[in-house]
């Protein structure tokens, strides 16, 4: 979307094919087996290394229905304007968005900004079941507020189709649910398939696996970008974690060693933020589930602050929950909601996560004051005290 | 002006005397001689543990005509007060300020809001000295573009009467100059006069000298606040920086100690921010001037990007220069100015200099990204990454 074929060429020597399929790798004699399209002529291409970004695709229901023209998921540039075009065309009344993550949240408030009643079905209890239960509260108030329904435990197991063909509703454990438009949000599956056909394994989480380096288990093949996994340092382990920012980092740096470099990614801590109507989420590090889940011995400290003095305008409530570790005070993760000055803090937590630094390096910390866009203890420091008594 | 001397009284104990000046420390019989204002009514108070807490006052010119009705300084809610109705009952209609730090600056923008014409005089050649000439252009920029004049080197050596006794002009070395209002902002003195007449003598700056449990010379002798030195980290030096969240954290900790505790104030980094007209500027750590100074081998990386992805509304260009230490790379000090998310971000850079970070770690950090808050490469990424080329 950024640049053409041609600028690629012109201004760095990069040839780029477009409608070309590859169908299989031939790790042995490092060539690609390449199909056209739509014309099925075949060609290889031989490779000294390669750079496996094959991304992923969106998770499906499995049901039948999934063909009808009123079924959508969004993974790229073309789902969204599919959705747009036929949000013109057909003017639908009811949204059903199938899960409660960021893309099911963000399409909730772009459905409610084109006037349909939307509703959110999720197979657990709370939207954003990856962040602290505060968190989800605050999410599901705003849906609330915005009109948007919220139905826990909800995903459905069938879709019921008018004599159109497209869908008319939904089965639900609850019952059945009229809707005129579906966005299927369940979340990616990485691309793996062509690797594993080349006899790479992927990693435990079913995404590829990589060193440091981005080098897959054959030292010429890189990989990078949603279809690989990322290593997390605070849980000390290989996840897959399908984020743009991180997708751009490894690009860099499997681009540069499959060009005889020696760049290395350090992996990430989880930072992630997001904006729900006009609630910002925000998150670093682990939640205290992932804490126990991995055997971490963690305690948390959760406070509501104020985003800037008071008497400020746009000052606004903030939740902060940080977790740690018990003993060493080190903080683990960093959660964060509310309506102002709460993305923008994260990174300052981030560092503090990334640096293993403990709730008392952080609550000695000297932070820049003024009353436009902190209370003079800000909340980092307030919660990081408080965190303090119960290390 | 938060809290009543009932509600100290009632809910912890305190006893407040209001109008009532220490005129003397004894310190070796330990105690206060006290005078009732406007009595003069003398009274002596015992003491175990002394808390000086005496603040600073505004430095003045010195020149004949401070008296005047429409000569100002600001330091307390009572010097606005009497500006403010000073304006509303003469609308004055043109204001000169002298000095063009955080007071001289904030103040141009007060008096530009009512409708004055504003002429910042400078004793240097460019406003908030302190910081790094970059920021002080586009502060320039903001005051040009707000109408407001800036005179380099122009600081008064009179000022003219009128018969009435107001002022009514400057004499500037570059000449006569007509005003209505004269605001004398050119920072601020420690009041430490009864503490050094009790032989307790100030710090280099001036302020008083304590250790990191803000004891002075004499160990049952606190201080806090403006009237005192704080330890600056990057400089390892003590410094006088009266800023408000400082006294606030070491009024905290003298309060403790005073009560037999034994808390420790671990100094600051030089963070600061502040707002003009919709100019944000912050600031941590040391300029590559006061490094030069202090004979630090600092290189620096100045930048421009973006506070969000461009497309995104309110998304701003931003400047951020990081100062650092060659060899070890060590991040000495980081300076940013933007119209949008500039103040929240200077935070991160903070925990940064605070715990002895390098551009390498920086330019390895996991930041939060989504395009309403940042670009993909957070442009304290971009200027770490771009800062390891030199170091």
């Amino acid at each position: 979307m950024v640049r053409t074929p041609e600028a690629f060429r012109e201004k760095q020597g990069i040839q780029v094919f477009l409608h070309r399929r590859v169908a299989r790798i031939d790790r042995r004699g490092r060539r690609l087996e390449t199909v056209s399209l739509p014309g099925g002529e075949k060609t290889v291409v031989s490779y000294d290394r390669l750079v496996f970004a094959t991304g992923a695709r969106s998770r499906r229901t499995g049901l039948p229905g999934e063909d009808a023209e009123n079924f959508f998921t969004l993974k790229d540039l073309q789902d969204a304007i599919g959705i747009k075009k036929y949000v013109d065309r057909n003017t639908p009344r009811r949204a059903a968005i199938l899960g409660a993550g960021y893309i099911g949240l963000e399409m909730a408030e772009a459905f409610v900004q084109r006037g349909m009643e939307t509703v959110l079905y999720a197979r657990g209890d709370r939207p954003t079941s990856h962040l602290e239960p505060e968190i989800s509260q605050m999410i599901l108030e705003e849906l609330g507020a915005h009109g948007v329904r919220f139905e826990a435990g909800q995903l459905p197991a069938g879709f019921r189709r008018g004599a159109s063909g497209r869908i008319e509703g939904l089965d639900t454990p609850g019952g059945p649910r009229d809707a005129d438009l579906v966005l299927c949000a369940l979340g990616v599956v990485p691309n793996t398939g062509l690797l594993q056909e080349a006899a790479i394994r992927p990693g435990e989480s079913g995404a590829i696996r990589t060193d440091d380096r981005q080098a897959t288990d054959d030292p010429d093949i890189f990989a990078a970008g949603d279809c690989c996994e990322v290593y997390h340092r605070v849980l000390d382990r290989w996840v897959h974690m399908p984020l743009g920012d991180v997708a751009n980092k490894q690009g860099r740096v499997a681009g540069e060693n499959a060009a005889g470099g020696r760049a290395t990614f350090h992996g990430v801590v989880g930072s992630q933020c997001f904006k729900l109507f006009s609630l910002q989420v925000a998150s670093t590090g682990i939640t205290m589930e992932a804490a126990r889940r991995f055997g971490l011995d963690a305690g948390s400290q959760a406070i509501r602050g104020s985003s800037a003095v008071h008497y400020m305008p746009g000052a606004a409530p903030l939740f902060l929950k940080l977790v740690f570790e018990r003993n060493t005070g080190r903080i683990l993760g960093a959660h964060m909601a509310g309506r102002e000055g709460v993305a923008r803090r994260i990174n300052t937590l981030a560092v503090a996560v990334q640096a293993g630094l403990s709730v008392d390096n952080m609550a000695r910390m000297d932070f820049a004051y003024a009353p436009h866009f902190s209370p003079p203890f800000d909340p980092i420091l307030v919660a990081a005290e408080q965190a303090l008594k119960s290390v």
